[in-house]
C-alpha cells in the first residue's frame, strides 16, 4: 500500500490549492448540449442567446378603433373635424389586429364620430375625427418588447420560466445548455448495509445503515448535477481502486465516502495515490478535518469523511465549488443574518469551526442558540436553522456577541419560529407538528435546557416561552415562586400545559426488581441522570434528600441526559437500569414505570408576548384545538384538566 | 352567452374573497402518496415521521482501545494501577466496533500499558490502567444521534437531502408525501400558434407565438406542482367550455390564459359562469387588472390575462397561494431589500402597481431604477432585478425615496452587478456576456438613458460607469468638457471603449434614395428619432442646425427610440424610412448605411471606483481580453485602436 501522508492545511490554503489545480487542468466548463427550450428550466446556458425574431413581429392595434394614415388627420381640430371614408381612409381594427398595410395610427372608437346617413359617391360611410393623430398613436410597434438580434440571456445563466417565455417569443425552440455534471457517489465500509436491506429485517450490530451518499447525492442534485450512487464497497484497497477507476471513467467528479482518515482500515488516500494524486489530506476545520482532495485521470476525487455532519460540511466547502465551476455558475451563498449568540462557544485556535445553531427572532432581535456539536449528530443538522463559522484566528465567541449566521431556512421561516426553550416534554413534539400543519408559515422550535435554563433564556430575551415544572419545597407550589424571584420587574404569565406523572423507568418485567429510590444505591443498579437545572433533576434531588441518600453512592448519577426520551432509551438499551422520567416516555418505548410524583408542567410567557401572533398560535392550539388534547391523552400519563388555563399572572 | 360582469375589487379584497372560498371548500390539502425516501427530495411530508430505530442502534467504541467494565477500574490510580486480563476483563476494540456484551467503557490504547511477559494462569496477557474510567467513557451510545420514536420531520415539511439522511438512518424507506397538485394550463386565442410551428416556417401576421403557458406552467413546476399544458383553443365559447370541463376533471387547479377581458372575443368569464361561478373579475392592480377567479366543480379556475407581465404577476398574486394551500406549505416570499428609487414614479391612486426595477449596489447603497412599465414587455421582466409595489393608497414615489424591493435575483447577485447607465452601444451586450462567462459571480447591467442621462446617474450615485459620446461643438472634443462642467468637485476618468461610425440607416437598396440630412424633410420620408439627451440626438441636432433644417419639418422627429437597435428595427420593418444610428446596428439587421460622423464613445468612471473589483473586471475585459476586441471587430463599424486607453483623468 503506497501511502504518503500530507500535512493538514488551513481552510484558506485548501481553497487555493484546489482552485489552482482546477485552473491548471483547464477543467472550467462542461461540454454543451442542445435541449428543447420548454425542457430547459433550471439549466445553465452554454452560449448567449440573441433574438431571432422581434416581438411583436408586426405592427398591431393597441386599441379598438380605426386604423388611419396619420397624415390624413393633420388638419383635424375641434372646429374643423376631418372626414374619413370607412373602408378607404379608416379601417376598423380590434386590439391586437395587425395594422393594415400603409396605415400607421389608430383612432380610438370613442374618438371617431360616425356620420349617420352619410354616404360617399363610392357608397362608403364617413367618420369625423377632431384631433390629429401622431404617428403610431395606439399602435403596438414591431420590436416593442424584443428587437431581433438583441441579447435575451447571457452565457452561464440559469434559465427561469420567464426566460423560457422570452426565448420562445424570440423564435428559439432549442437552447444550448451546459451538460449536467455527473457526480459518482461511492459508499465504502465493510459494516455498511444498504437501507434497502431493512425491508427484510432490522439492522444488527456491527451494521451501519448507509445514508451519507443519499445526502451528498441529493446535495449534488440540488446544484443541477446528476448523482450516480455506486453499490457499497467493503474496506479493501483493491476493491476500492477498482470502483474508483470505473467511476472516473463515466463521472465528471467522484465522491468517495468514508475511509478518509488515517486508521488501519482507511484506504481512500492509498487508493487515490496509487491511481493518481492526492493534493490535500486534512484541513483544519471542525467537523470535517479528514477530507481528501485528489485527482485521477484529471477528474476531481473527494474523499468525504464518514461522520454525517462532516460529510455535509465538506460537501459545502469543497464539492459544491467544483460543481459550480463545472457548470460555470456563480457560487450562491445562503442568506446571512446577524444574530446574538445565546451562549458562549469555545473553539480551538487554528481551526475553522462550524457551529450549528437554532435561530429565533425574539422581540425583533435574532438570537442564535448553538446545538449539538458532535460530527455524528445528523439530527443537529436537521434541526438547525443555520451555521456559524468560528474563524481559525479566534478561540470562540462570547455569549451575547454578534455572529453571522448562514441560514439553512429562509429569513421568513426563522422570523416565524416560535422559540420555546426550557424543560423537555414529549407533548412539545406534538404541539410543534400541529402548529406546522395548521399554520404552515409558523413553526415551534423547542430546545431542551431544563426548567431553570428556560427561565434564564426568557430573561435574556432568547425565547418566547419556556416549559417549566419547578417545585417549591416550601410551598408545595409549582413554578410561581421561581417566576416571582427571577422576574421581579417583568410581568409574567404561567399557562398550564399538562399535569404529568414522573417515575422510575425500568425494563419490561423489572428484571432488577427496583421498587424505589432506595434501590438506586445498589451495586448492581446503573442509574441514568438528567442534567442539573432540569425540573426532573430537582425532583430526584429532593427525594434523595428526604430519604437521606447520598447521590455519590448512586452509580451513573454523573451521567446526564437532556430529555425524557434519552433517559428512556438508555434504560431500554441497557445503558442504565433505571432513570427518572415521565410516564409517556415509558409508554413510548414499552418500559415499566414506578410512579413517584404527579407534577404540574406550565408554559411561562412574558406578559408582553401574550398578544403576539406567535404566542397566540400556541395558545389557541392548546386551548381550542381538540386534536392536540386528543393526541396528548393518547400518549398516556397526562392529565389535561388544566390545559390552557392561566395558573398565575404577575 | 350568459355573462354577468362583476365589479373590480381591491387587491386586499380579492385575497379575502379567494381564501374565504378556499376555506369553505375545505380544499386545504391534497391526498397523500407514499414514495421512496431516496426519491422524496423536495416533496412535502403529509404526516409527521417518527424514528423507527435509534441511531446508533448499538453502543460502539468511540476510540481505538480496550473495552472494559468501568466497575473494574474504580480503584485505579497513578500509584496503584489496576490490572486487567486481555480477553476477559479488557477486549480490544477499534473505533466503531460494537461494545462487547457487558462492557461499558473504553480505555484508549494510549492509556493502557501492556505488561510485557505477563501471563495469568489462564495464559492471558495483562494491561495496567492508571485512571478509573467513568461509565460509558469513549462509548458512542445508542440513540446519541436519534432516539427511536423521536420526531424526525413534521408534517408539511419540504424534504431536504439531510432529511433523507435522517429518515434512512432512523429506518424509513418510504415516506408519506402530499400529491403534487396537477395544474392544467389552457392557452386560448384564435391568433395563437404553437411555438413548434416555427420549425416549419417563420410566424406571419396576425399570428402570435404562444409562450405564456410555458411561463406560468414553469412557475407552477417551481412550486412543486405538475403542469399539464393543453393544446391551443380558438376563441369560441363552446370550445373553451369543452376544454375547461376536461381540465377540471383531471386537474386540481386550472389556469386559462387570455380572453379574461371584457372584449367581444373574450369568452373566459362566460365559460366559467356557464359551468360554475366566477367570484372575482377585475382587481385594481397594474399590470394584471382583468384577472378572473372562479370555481367549476369545486376546482379553482384562474383566468390569467394575456399580456406576459400581467400573466406573471397574477400568477404570483393569485395562483401561487392556491398551490401553496394545496400543498399545505408556507408562502415563501422573495428576499426583500430597501433601495433608493432612482427616478420618480407616478402611479394612479386606488391601484396597487407593481413596478419592475433594476437594482445595483453603488458605494454600499442599493439603487432601484424603474424599467419599462408596459404589460406587454416580457424583456423588462427578464432584465428586472426586482419588483416594487406602489400601494393603492399612494400616487407614486419620489426620486430618492426609500422603497422595498422584492428581489428576483439573490442579494449577492445584485451586489455583484456592475451598473452601467448611459448611452447605448451594441458592444455593451457583448461586454455583458463576456463578463458573465469569465466571472460568473458578476454581471454587467446596462440601462439606456442617453449620454447625459448616464452622467446624471453617476452624479446621483446610481451607477458605476456611464457610456458617453458627447461632442463639444466649440472644441470638437468628445466628453471632456461635459465631465468638467458636470463634476466640478469630483475626480473622473474617461476610458475609451470604441470609436464608431454614425450614419443614416435605410432599407436595403435605399428604396427612397436618401442621400443625407437634406432628404429628411421630404414628404415621402418618415424619420425615427432618438430620445433627447442621447449623444446621437445631439449629433443629429448639430447637423440640422449646420444645414439650417427646421426639425419640425421632419416627419417622425417627435417619435423617439432609446437604442440604436430600436432605430434599426424601425427602419427594417417600415415604421420609418431612416434614422441615425451606429454602423453595427445596420450590419446586424442588414440595412444600408450612409456615414455621417466618426465619434468617440468613452466610459466615464468616478476616480474612486477605479480600484473597485467591479470596475476592475470591466477594465480588464476591455484591455486584456482578446476575445472582446475580436468580437467587437467582427461587428463591423468600430475602431478599437484606443480601446481601454485613459482619454482624460481629472
Amino acid at each position: 500500500m503506497r501511502q504518503i501522508f500530507l500535512d493538514t492545511v488551513s481552510l484558506e490554503r485548501a481553497g487555493e490549492l484546489l482552485f489552482a489545480r482546477l485552473d491548471s487542468l483547464n477543467m472550467q466548463r462542461l461540454p454543451q448540449e442542445r435541449v428543447r427550450v420548454v425542457d430547459a428550466q433550471d439549466r445553465i446556458t452554454a452560449e448567449p442567446v440573441f433574438a431571432k425574431y422581434s416581438s411583436p413581429f408586426y405592427h398591431s392595434a393597441a386599441m379598438d378603433g380605426y386604423a388611419v394614415r396619420y397624415t390624413d388627420t393633420f388638419t383635424a381640430s375641434e372646429t374643423t373635424p376631418c372626414l374619413l371614408e370607412i373602408g378607404r381612409d379608416a379601417l376598423y381594427v380590434d386590439t391586437g389586429d395587425p395594422m393594415p398595410e400603409g396605415f400607421n395610427a389608430v383612432v380610438m372608437i370613442e374618438d371617431a364620430n360616425l356620420v349617420h346617413g352619410s354616404k360617399t359617391a363610392s357608397g362608403r360611410t364617413l367618420i369625423e375625427i377632431y384631433h390629429s393623430a401622431p404617428p403610431y398613436q395606439h399602435v403596438r410597434t414591431i420590436g416593442e418588447d424584443i428587437v431581433a438580434t438583441e441579447l435575451i440571456v447571457p452565457e452561464g445563466h440559469r434559465i427561469r420560466p420567464i426566460d423560457i417565455g422570452a426565448l420562445l417569443a424570440s423564435g428559439h425552440l432549442e437552447v444550448a445548455v451546459r451538460k449536467r455534471p455527473v457526480v459518482a457517489v461511492l459508499p465504502t465500509g465493510t459494516e455498511l448495509i444498504d437501507p434497502e436491506m431493512l425491508r427484510e429485517r432490522p439492522p444488527a450490530p456491527p451494521e451501519i445503515i448507509e445514508y451519507n451518499t443519499a445526502v451528498i447525492g441529493g446535495m449534488a442534485r440540488e446544484l443541477g448535477a446528476e448523482a450516480v450512487r455506486f453499490p457499497i464497497v467493503r474496506d479493501d484497497l483493491d476493491a476500492i481502486k477498482e470502483v474508483l477507476l470505473r467511476a472516473v471513467e463515466t463521472a465528471d467528479l467522484v465522491l468517495i465516502n468514508a475511509g478518509s482518515g488515517r486508521g488501519s482500515e482507511d484506504y481512500t488516500l492509498a487508493a487515490i495515490q496509487e491511481l493518481g494524486e492526492a493534493i490535500i489530506h486534512g484541513v483544519s476545520i471542525k467537523p470535517g478535518k479528514p477530507v481528501i482532495i485528489g485527482f485521477i485521470r484529471n477528474k476531481t476525487v473527494v474523499g468525504v469523511p464518514g461522520y454525517p455532519v462532516s460529510a455535509y460540511l465538506t460537501f459545502k466547502l469543497f464539492v459544491r465549488p467544483v460543481i459550480e465551476r463545472l457548470l460555470g455558475i456563480a457560487a450562491e451563498e445562503g442568506e446571512r443574518i446577524t444574530a446574538l449568540l445565546a451562549r458562549q462557544v469555545a473553539s480551538p485556535l487554528g481551526v475553522d469551526e462550524f457551529i450549528r445553531v437554532k435561530v429565533g427572532s425574539v422581540d425583533g432581535t435574532f438570537v442564535a442558540t448553538p446545538v449539538g456539536r458532535g460530527a455524528g449528530l445528523m439530527m443537529s443538522l436537521v434541526r438547525a436553522d443555520g451555521i456559524v463559522r468560528i474563524p481559525a484566528g479566534s478561540e470562540g465567541a462570547r455569549a451575547g456577541s454578534e455572529v453571522e449566521v448562514e441560514l439553512m431556512r429562509s429569513r421568513d421561516e426563522v422570523r416565524n419560529t416560535i422559540v420555546c426553550i426550557g424543560s423537555h416534554d414529549n407533548t412539545l413534539d406534538i404541539l410543534a407538528n400541529i402548529i406546522k400543519k395548521n399554520h404552515p408559515n409558523y413553526s415551534l422550535s423547542s430546545a431542551h435546557v431544563g426548567s431553570l435554563g428556560g427561565l434564564m433564556a426568557l430573561k435574556k430575551g432568547e425565547a418566547h416561552l419556556a416549559g417549566t415544572h419547578l417545585l417549591d419545597e416550601q410551598t408545595g407550589e409549582y413554578n410561581i415562586s421561581y417566576i416571582k424571584r427571577l422576574f421581579p420587574d417583568r410581568r409574567m404569565v404561567l399557562v398550564n400545559l399538562v399535569h404529568r406523572q414522573q417515575g422510575l423507568l425500568v425494563r419490561k418485567g423489572n428484571p432488577k426488581g427496583i421498587q424505589g429510590f432506595e434501590d438506586l444505591v445498589r451495586d448492581d443498579v446503573m442509574f441514568i441522570n438528567r442534567q442539573s437545572g432540569s425540573g426532573t433533576r430537582l425532583l430526584l434531588d429532593r427525594h434523595l434528600r428526604e430519604l437521606n441518600i447520598n447521590p455519590f453512592m448512586i452509580k451513573g448519577y454523573d451521567k446526564e441526559e437532556y430529555t425524557h426520551m434519552s433517559v428512556a432509551s438508555a434504560v431500554l438499551t441497557g445503558l442504565a437500569d433505571t432513570g427518572l422520567a415521565v410516564l409517556s416516555s415509558a409508554k413510548a418505548l414499552d418500559l415499566d414505570f414506578i410512579p413517584v410524583a404527579r407534577e404540574r408542567y406550565d408554559l411561562a410567557i412574558p406578559r408582553e408576548f401574550m398578544d403576539e401572533e406567535k404566542v397566540g398560535i400556541v395558545l389557541s392550539a392548546i386551548r381550542e384545538n381538540g386534536e392536540f388534547k386528543g393526541l396528548v391523552q393518547s400518549l398516556g400519563g397526562y392529565d389535561i384538566g388544566d390545559m390552557g388555563k392561566v395558573m398565575y399572572e404577575g
